[in-house]
């Protein structure tokens, strides 16, 4: 597979994870750390300069819609928005198709985020200019399962490891947290991985994907206990109970706070430098606490870095389909302001 | 009249159609016809470099409301938005005066929609930029009749026809349908017009308004069957049970479904090549379904052309308003980024 | 204090106007000063090409909003936005601090509204770029503060008088205004000034507050009539009745229209040329009426004067923030388009 001039997804919608081949991966990355200058503002750039983003959420997500409004501001271009359900043409009996055929028109690429799963492929395959899938439902978040993967090959790096090797632990709402689901599909491109699933079991991990996990490769282990399962690994992915998942407040309630991590537990069971990561937002309230907030002195806390990495991740992916990353350093020029990083 | 340099509408307000007359209407489309090459991205200008469109919708319309966002991006500028009624200063009992006296500070150029009749006129008497009526109540949407007539025209120039001699159906609620009310007092600009009324008897044309069109010279008929009313014209425009309107879904589901188009019917009854237009959202529910999706491959189906070509006239609206007209190619650069259309 | 270079605000957070003294609010008005010509679409310029504002209203407050989004795109700037508490990540348990940690790597300055006092200072101190409070509860609101002595000062210029020796009369509910709050706290900055307070004694000035006024030099005299209090004042600056921060409708509604100023009032017993302020909106409804419509052709009055101001001192606060001040003319160009002013 080459890539010169990112050939592969040059206006292609992004839609699941599995569209992605190692190398597809290995692209993506190398241009989202071409992207680090300017998501730092050190330079900016105006490649995009002209070109809109519909930022379509038909889902309330702040952070992520943000993410990538941001990322496309910071390539130059400019972000036409909606949030929300209620607000939309759909409540009028409008199919997504007939709303991608008209919303299309009006931008150079779209994100979406939707409620209902397979929503935005079915979008996707009506609109007339490339998707990319900002979540639909519990069914894929794309965007978010490179992040996780482009940070833990960052942190890794860092320790002088590599996805190859990689022993990671995930923990809590197996069975509706998508980030988890995409990051072990994900993790089945690579060699030699093992993975620890902590959860209860009435949240574990479906056992089909446990089950492609292992004819993939990975070596998985199931546990309902946290501390054996942290004790020898690289990562540890700490997830949120999804309370809007679930038919009730009190049935999440019965799980929520079950596998707390803070700073003794850490101390105690893990080996030095483990990473530590959360899809966030991590419920801080008391009776959840999944990441203590003793552990945010902690410099293998890297839930925060995640989130700055998924701007340079949406940079990659807009810079790849619009098919600009040869031009985005041409474009570029001075920070006249003042930056505090 | 005479148009160098778009003097008659040079900052104006546009609250209503009756404000056009034959020879604007012109104008508008020929500079809506420029705005073409901007619109489909094989170039980007940026003479509104620099301006700022207030989009206030007061009511939500995400279709309308990215529509005009994207047009004046389109055009180089800057827009700052809000949606929705509650989140306004109008609910601690602000008058729309003073809303307008302090939003006209924050911009060059206003759009608002608001759920009442009026109530943009009013707007606009107090603003101190000018004002584009998005859409008040069920009173008027001036952009949204420009965008109709320029589709009927453009879809009839590749037929050899002209807007004079034009023959047109309109199907469903035509009580409360502001968009074919807007579109029929466009009409009567026109010489030789012959226009087809189909509806129930309860949602029939408002009775002055066809006065009005028959004074103005137009050849009116009245059915409750479609089928006959279709057989001669050049497009059939088909409108939504606007639900919202009636006092209780019951009532709009009297009504709902009573007259759908589909492949079939336009087979039997129309004449080869009629357009078929709507005003969207089309409702797709199986228990409305105006327009049957089997006329999605039809290529007289225009609905979808009409959309993009809201953009070229809103586009053009901003240019006139704002004087800029003759300047749009001057500030034109090259599209860098891959361009599917 | 030397501002050569606007040194001590430099990426420095807004968070209450005690953290101004004299010297500061000085050079945020003469920043202001400069900025009209911008704000007045005289010229534009391009100085903050690139930077990004997140504009994050966790409670909705259009005027508001749009001002400092509109600022910041006089500026130059891009504004990703959010707008509603529900539509957050905060819903789903995470703290004010992840939140801000994550938003803050998305933009380049952060606006913050939010209900809860002391809110905004908590998310500051986790933010890694400057926050200028935009509300929080009842607590601060600085920008709206700083208008309101710019809005003052600008008016006494024009009489050939000056902050020093200000006379102004504060009127309504005076409890609950955090604009009077602060307006009291700023005043206590400067020499010669008398303050004269009307509300209903229930909806009085906090003691402690007129003590400190007292303590600072200002005369301070409290009642509940409004004519004698506005005789002899160069400032009338009337509050809403806010329904809002009331445990009912019905306890407001005991205080709504209580001091009511029209243009006979005003010609009875106010000096010539007196200034009518109101931090607006306004209640316009029959049973407030606080600045009766009447008044609106009285050319002292300044409420619309004051939101124009808004937009000047938002635009000198991100210009010495992000230390652009001295390069705001340097990336000057003319308009291009009609502008009405």
């Amino acid at each position: 597979m080459v890539y010169g001039g990112s050939v592969e997804f040059k206006g292609a919608s992004i839609l699941s994870i599995s569209q992605f081949e190692r190398a597809d991966i290995d692209h993506i990355f190398r241009v989202a750390d071409r992207m680090e200058p300017y998501a730092q503002r050190q330079r900016i750039t105006r490649v995009l300069d002209g070109a809109i983003l519909g930022n379509m959420f038909f889902e309330a997500s702040t952070r992520t819609r943000i993410s990538f409004g941001s990322a496309f501001n910071l390539l130059g271009g400019e972000v036409r928005e909606t949030v929300g359900f209620e607000a939309s043409a759909l409540a009028k009996g409008e199919s997504l198709q007939d709303t991608a055929r008209v919303l299309s028109g009006f931008s150079d690429i779209i994100c979406m985020r939707h409620p209902e799963s397979g929503s935005v492929a079915d979008f996707a395959s009506a609109s007339r200019v490339p998707v990319i899938n900002g979540g639909d439902g519990s069914n894929e978040h794309p965007s978010q399962a490179l992040l996780d993967l482009y940070t833990i090959e960052k942190e890794l790096k860092g320790l002088g490891r590599s996805l190859d090797g990689l022993r990671v632990a995930m923990i809590g709402d197996l069975k509706h947290g998508r980030t988890v689901h995409s990051l072990c599909k994900l993790l089945m491109l690579f060699d030699n991985v093992s993975v620890q699933l902590v959860s209860p079991k009435e949240l574990a991990m479906p056992s089909n994907l446990v089950d492609d996990m292992r004819e993939a490769g990975i070596s998985v282990e199931e546990s309902d206990k946290i501390e054996p399962s942290i004790s020898h690994v690289d990562i540890v992915y700490s997830t949120r109970i999804q309370e809007e998942r679930f038919s009730s407040r009190d049935e999440a309630d019965l799980y929520r706070g079950r596998f707390r991590l803070n700073q003794a537990i850490y101390t105690s069971h893990c080996e030095p430098n483990t990473v530590i990561m959360h899809p966030l937002p991590r419920d801080s309230r008391a009776e959840a606490n999944e990441l203590d907030s003793d552990l945010d002195s902690n410099p293998n806390l890297a839930i925060f870095r995640q989130t700055d990495n998924g701007l340079l991740v949406r940079m990659a992916l807009f810079s790849i389909i619009l098919d600009v990353t040869h031009l985005v350093d041409k474009y570029a020029s001075e920070v006249r302001w003042y930056n505090p990083r």
